[in-house]
């Protein structure tokens, strides 16, 4: 974590913290979670699961609080422009990462209260 | 958690531990993953990533460690023995659960550390 630690301290100042103030976090260890929560969270882990995004993901949360450009994925994963957009707009869908425009190029950061929700939901202690 | 909460806590003791003592344990947030580590976890993934399997999941994370017949998941979400066994099959499969016949019923119990592993690797802070 480079740069602007508070933000993510506020947002998941506690590992596995809920993810928002607003009481939307729910953990399987508290009993059968609702249809809808299930296919919400359904739709975010299946976006998580796929070898080359969590590749992408992995470079881009490896920087922290810095955004970064399309252009180093290809460089970093050595695979091509349309591949990373394609596997991009599938995490931005899913609310995992954001996406901003800049010039030529897209430039990405991670939602660290998407991964606090995820996190939240898989602890079982 | 209604049991043997001792045996939990010495394999999650901190939120988001890393899964083994062998160094198994990869995180997003520490660099690229090998291609090799993203296949596997998003195995994992994908396995979690059905809103059925999830709801099967929260019933069985609630009881801790206890285990919970075949029987109990049919009457808890009003699905059919069938339909229970081909969900349950995918999570044995990934490493999420196991499977112990007892008689002519199946009881399926959580492995805290595949669930503490996937909190790790999502760990952003």
């Amino acid at each position: 974590m480079t740069a602007t630690p508070e933000s993510l301290n506020a947002t998941s100042s506690a590992c596995c913290a809920p993810a928002t103030d607003t009481g939307e976090c729910c953990s399987l260890s508290q009993g059968v979670i609702s249809a809808e929560d299930a296919q919400r969270i359904a739709r975010v882990l299946k976006a998580l699961a796929d070898p080359m995004r969590l590749r992408l993901l992995s470079h881009l949360a490896a920087q922290g609080c810095d955004s970064v450009c399309s252009c180093d994925f290809t460089e970093e994963l050595g695979i091509s422009q349309p591949t990373v957009s394609h596997h991009m707009k599938k995490l931005v869908d899913a609310g995992l990462i954001t996406r901003e425009q800049r010039g030529k190029w897209a430039h990405y950061s991670v939602v660290p209260e998407a991964f606090a929700e995820i996190c939240a939901l898989l602890d079982l202690r």
